[in-house]
């Protein structure tokens, strides 16, 4: 499969490098293609670099791995049409670090970033998913134990079903993919951050994610 | 022990009975110490109903269960000096049903409803605690499987300490209570309740909590 990601950062390099194992036709993208640590990426992991104006329209998915606050920029460059009828999986988080660590979000509570990429990418279908754990357990959850849970959310179900079996490939269940609902359900994915960030800081390594437990019927 | 709850709906009454089961003298408290629900569950617990006004300044600790959006208001009519040194557990969330289900957050992200009972009651121990999961929940931990958690926050250690001992006689091990540091981490216990209202939708029931799962250091 094609894949293409927009950004070229840790995320972006972590999951371009365990799509490339899996063997997928991998590129990360950037304003400026030709950064450093974009091309060394490329080397190592075999894949490509590209700038957002340059993606093409044929992948099959597309992952906004953008820092949250850029993304809406970030999308801005990439051509008209490209992403129509494409599904754009949404791992980003509108965290803002202008005030230090912990961040705060620029965008939440009655609002969220995969609610404001959907509007402006109507013919998209958006799919937020991933954005709730560090890159080390998006790519290989086994990192962490137990039967921990990776909510996600979208107004397609067919995407939403083909993002479940991307995510399988990586070692995430079929139990551990908890199907939220529409994008609006971003909100609860996204806001739930203000609290990762503290639990971040209370077990000093991002190595962590929750398990729901629920109460058995009686 | 003499405990008095501030609020006399669902979570006032669920804790005023669990807090009477143990023993404790327990008052719960509204505008109006008249109100049929708080006089009927004080006849079949045994314990008292005071208006706000009325709250005397003896008890051991202090629990917050009015609604999050009216906490400071029902403050206010706290006599001054009643709650000076005290413990107050802030069990509340601002949740704001103005437009349904589920609720927004009537404060959130670079402020949390804590901070502002803290900022409001300077001389007062405030710990947010119990907020995070369902009544049931928070005076029955095993009603959920598994080793789930409960954060806490506030800014006096030897308070927190006291309300962990306190929250023990419920059944939460000092294992599930997570310590975030102070009342500015109740932003995080608080914002998670954006996720929270959503899994309540999800799994059509409030008995559930979440467990982290952390990554053995190797």
């Amino acid at each position: 499969m094609k894949i293409i990601i927009l950004g070229s950062g840790d995320v972006a390099r972590t999951l371009g490098t365990a799509f490339r194992k899996l063997g997928h036709d991998v590129a990360i993208s950037s304003r400026d293609a030709n950064k450093d640590e974009a091309q060394q990426w490329a080397k190592q992991a075999g894949g490509q670099v590209l700038s957002f104006s340059q993606i093409p329209a044929d992948a099959d998915f597309y992952l906004n791995c953008t820092a949250g606050t850029a993304s809406l920029a970030a999308l801005e460059m990439v051509s008209a049409n490209t992403l129509k009828g494409k599904i754009l999986i949404d791992v980003a988080n509108p965290l803002d670090f202008s005030n230090g660590f912990p961040p705060s979000l620029s965008v939440c509570n009655t609002n969220s970033l995969g609610e404001q990429i959907q509007a402006a990418l109507p013919d998209t279908r958006v799919v937020k998913a991933l954005n709730t754990v560090s890159n080390p357990v998006m790519v290989n959850p086994a990192t962490v134990p137990g039967l921990h849970h990776l909510p996600i959310a979208g107004n397609d179900a067919e995407a939403k079903a083909q993002v479940s079996e991307l995510l399988q490939a990586f070692g995430w269940s079929r139990e551990q993919i908890l199907d939220l609902g529409g994008i609006e359900q971003a909100r609860g994915t996204e806001g739930y951050l203000m609290l990762w960030v503290r639990m971040f800081g209370k077990f000093q390594t991002p190595l962590f994610n929750l398990q729901w437990q629920v109460a058995k019927e009686n």
